[in-house]
């Protein structure tokens, strides 16, 4: 397996991921809006800011798992970074393998190879399997998370 | 009460209030070290990065709250940015006198004119009063949040 920051070429797969809640997007059958086009844009411009891809390249390269990583500087922690995770997913035909974890422990070592301090993510309350992951990583259940829709 | 970006000049005052848990912290005894001028540098200097002070102009203008805003790009939410806040913090002498709530306000507006979809932000499980305070501004406290030190 491969994790690399996504190219442009990967959007599709990427936004049928985001899509893939219980069953398989076929990415050809994503529609990739200008939003999509400019947000994806903004990410791939922005230093602190990445979209990660799991590649199966023993299997012709498909896009399998992602999440998007932010490296946000502050002034806790002896002024490290801390790295924010979003938009974690492994590909629904894919899940109980291993490579969510995977795709986990290389996106902290890659965080802690930059010099963060801190890794940080919210999972929404129902999903009580996820936070057993997360807590089986060595993550630490110790916030709520509060959001505001605009 | 003004709210604006912090400048360099703000530094002192802010980590004084970042130290400040129970009592006030007097900025002139903040050692400024180099990581925190750096980081602050970086805050700075990040267009999707800002730590606003509330400034009360009344009285000789003294910081007396801060947070730290992250506007984040992403592919959820129809491509519109999410805004992270951290490091909230009101000045131990002038809480109880609606100061937060200002500041909160302030800083929501500030990301809906700026486009955000999103505001979140996580708060540490002991904190019920802090929790009563997020809600009554409208946030759903929908998540768990997870942390790994490094």
């Amino acid at each position: 397996m491969l994790l690399r920051p996504a190219t442009r070429a990967d959007l599709p797969a990427v936004l049928a991921l985001l899509a893939d809640e219980e069953r398989v997007v076929d990415p050809a059958s994503v529609t990739v809006t200008a939003a999509y086009e400019r947000a994806f844009a903004d990410i791939e411009a922005d230093p602190r800011n990445e979209m990660l891809v799991l590649v199966d390249d023993s299997a012709g390269g498909p896009v399998v798992g992602c999440l998007q990583a932010t490296y946000i500087p502050g002034l806790g922690k002896g002024g490290a970074e801390r790295a924010l995770i979003e938009a974690v997913r492994i590909r629904a035909d894919r899940r109980g393998g291993g490579l969510g974890r995977e795709l986990m422990s290389r996106a902290v070592a890659r965080a802690r190879a930059r010099g963060c301090a801190l890794v940080q993510l919210t999972s929404n309350k129902s999903r009580t399997d996820a936070h057993r992951f997360y807590a089986s990583l060595g993550f630490a259940r110790s916030h709520d998370g509060f959001k505001l829709t605009l």
